[in-house]
């Protein structure tokens, strides 16, 4: 399996199955470990990095708990190529954008990836189609005591796992839930719900992690406190909180069906519209429409697509992929043109009435 | 003949074809007319309007030059009919608003109508396809002449015709093309043009006559001077400056496909895709994405809609049309809707993705 062989295809988590997947796109945990004897990144030489980087990628390419691995030299990729492993969530923009020896181990579905030299030693990362918090959880769990088995993790009997920041130290999770909640936008409600999200720390960013905007109206929702609670505890934290806006979401959607369902059928159908039409259109675009179409499938309004395939879209929209799927660098111009050329492709059987 | 069976179809003027159709929508002459003996209409009491309809509505039908003539009874007729007989172009907005004895007699193909006690006596009008001002002056004439042997106008050797309004005296004769001049709007040149046409005594209205916006990129050419000219002087002051504004129109089509290409496509192409799939639109709206579309057929950017349907669809979708077709009252929200569902259904073939 090499990049190119991604281009072709989703990851097991756009399948857009799983329990509430209607508002919840995915669910993602991850641990932070480091190796005993080793330096954090922060204050590892070249060699360090390469000797952590050598040890550890023999470690996860012999795993087999999640399946085989395949391992990912993100230190020789060029930078489409990096990009596109971001836009696939499975490397972090961090981890993209450093330097030095580090890679990325990933299973054929796309569910398990483990970063090495990222800011620690080692991020694993489990992701599942819907809200799966359990499930996620027990796989990572496996996968975590079946390296544990292998290596000697940083370990501090009285803090749990030493982590580079110590906004990770203890148990080094980080528990998301992406979710999608477009109606809450509509209705101008969303600030007021984060608000309250933040008085019980927990954080909330956009669809590609710290630092990103909310696009699409996706979310993530993730605990900010890692430390003096049990995996399950923190796990729960959010576990509960999810069922909570996924409520609110539902009401807002059933509020503008019911109040406003002429100009929510019709926000829908404009953007499968011009998502069908459109012969240039910016990445920002793009997801602000498809995020429109998401929800009228979610709400019966459109019925020709499936959530997979705008699930994709999202995705293979993004700037990394319509380069790797055309097999050439574009300029901006050049990829709205290409973006909206893949749109239509996707989205209309006969090219929705205009000439391509 | 009646106003229900013209919902089902389209007068000739809007086929289409014609010299110049890409640009010229239509040609238009006609004549103000009063009989002598009688007053002016601004001072004639309801038995004088009577009279005048009563003698020309029989002069009217009985003619035989345009093809057998169907009379419709103005004042008899719901604010919704009346209205419905301005946007077809068959009637003045000043004539449906009027009051007292009024009709209008219109022959088959909907290219000739002759207005009865509209601010004159009689309002004679034709209105060709196209840029075809030589026939329709050809058709107009026959009428004006198989008229004259019948009736007595009020005629002055030296002044002509004589009018209700001075502005009309001499031949009586408005001669006006209506040019369809969307690249103009674009590329910002449109009030440069018009500022050109006031200097020469040529006026500029929108597509329904005096004080009417230009809607749709619609613009109707016209002579302000009746008096002191001949009638080919005339239609030749107007005739010669239409192929000038024919000109700068495909000037700057071109330069917009040549510079800015792929922007043109994607203005275009998405107006077709909100049109075939909008739930609720208005009709400026509607007006202004035809505008794109219509051009965008002209320049071979879109090949699924055909010129008569896009032309059909300009008179179709405004109010009285729509709730002639649907056969009842609907307020503003609901033509909204009905005009959505109308362009959904005439526009694209699988409903545009969308659920009705």
């Amino acid at each position: 399996m090499d990049l190119t062989e991604l281009t072709q295809r989703s990851g097991e988590w756009l399948k857009g199955s799983g329990p509430d997947s209607d508002i919840v796109m995915s669910s993602r945990i991850r641990l932070a470990r480091n190796l005993a004897d080793h330096s954090f990144i922060s204050k590892a030489t070249d060699p360090d990095r390469a000797v952590i980087e050598g040890e550890l990628r023999q470690r996860v390419t012999d795993l087999k708990t999640a399946g085989e691995m395949f391992y990912v030299d993100v230190s020789e990729l060029p930078g489409i190529d990096r990009q596109f492993l971001v836009e696939r969530q499975l490397i972090s923009r961090e981890h993209a954008e450093s330097h030095g020896a580090r890679g990325v181990a990933i299973d054929r579905g796309e569910q398990v990836s483990l970063m090495i030299n990222e800011e620690d030693h080692l991020r694993i990362q489990v992701l599942h189609s819907g809200f799966d918090l359990t499930e996620a959880w027990k796989q990572i769990d496996a996968i975590d005591d079946a390296l544990e088995k292998r290596v000697r993790y940083a370990f501090n009997s009285k803090l749990g796992y030493l982590t580079a920041c110590p906004t990770n130290v203890g148990t080094g999770l980080r528990v998301s839930v992406m979710l999608h909640l477009p109606a809450l936008g509509i209705t101008r409600q969303i600030e007021k719900v984060f608000r309250s999200l933040h008085k019980i720390s927990l954080a909330v960013r956009g669809l590609y992690g710290e630092g990103s905007q909310a696009m699409g109206d996706f979310y993530q929702v993730s605990n900010q406190i890692t430390l003096g609670r049990t995996e399950m505890e923190l796990i729960k934290q959010v576990g509960d909180v999810v069922p909570v806006l996924i409520d609110y979401e539902r009401r807002a959607r059933e509020f503008l069906m019911r109040e406003s369902h002429e100009n929510l059928h019709d926000r829908v159908s404009r953007a499968y519209g011009i998502l069908s039409t459109a012969q240039t259109i910016s990445s920002e675009e793009t997801m602000h429409l498809l995020s429109s179409v998401r929800m009228g499938i979610n709400l019966g309004l459109i019925s020709e697509i499936s959530m997979p395939t705008i699930n994709a879209l999202f995705i293979r929209t993004q700037p990394a992929h319509l380069q790797k799927i055309r097999g050439t660098e574009l300029s901006t111009a050049d990829r709205n043109i290409e973006r909206a050329s893949f749109l239509r492709h996707h989205l209309s059987k006969d090219g929705g009435g205009s000439k391509n």
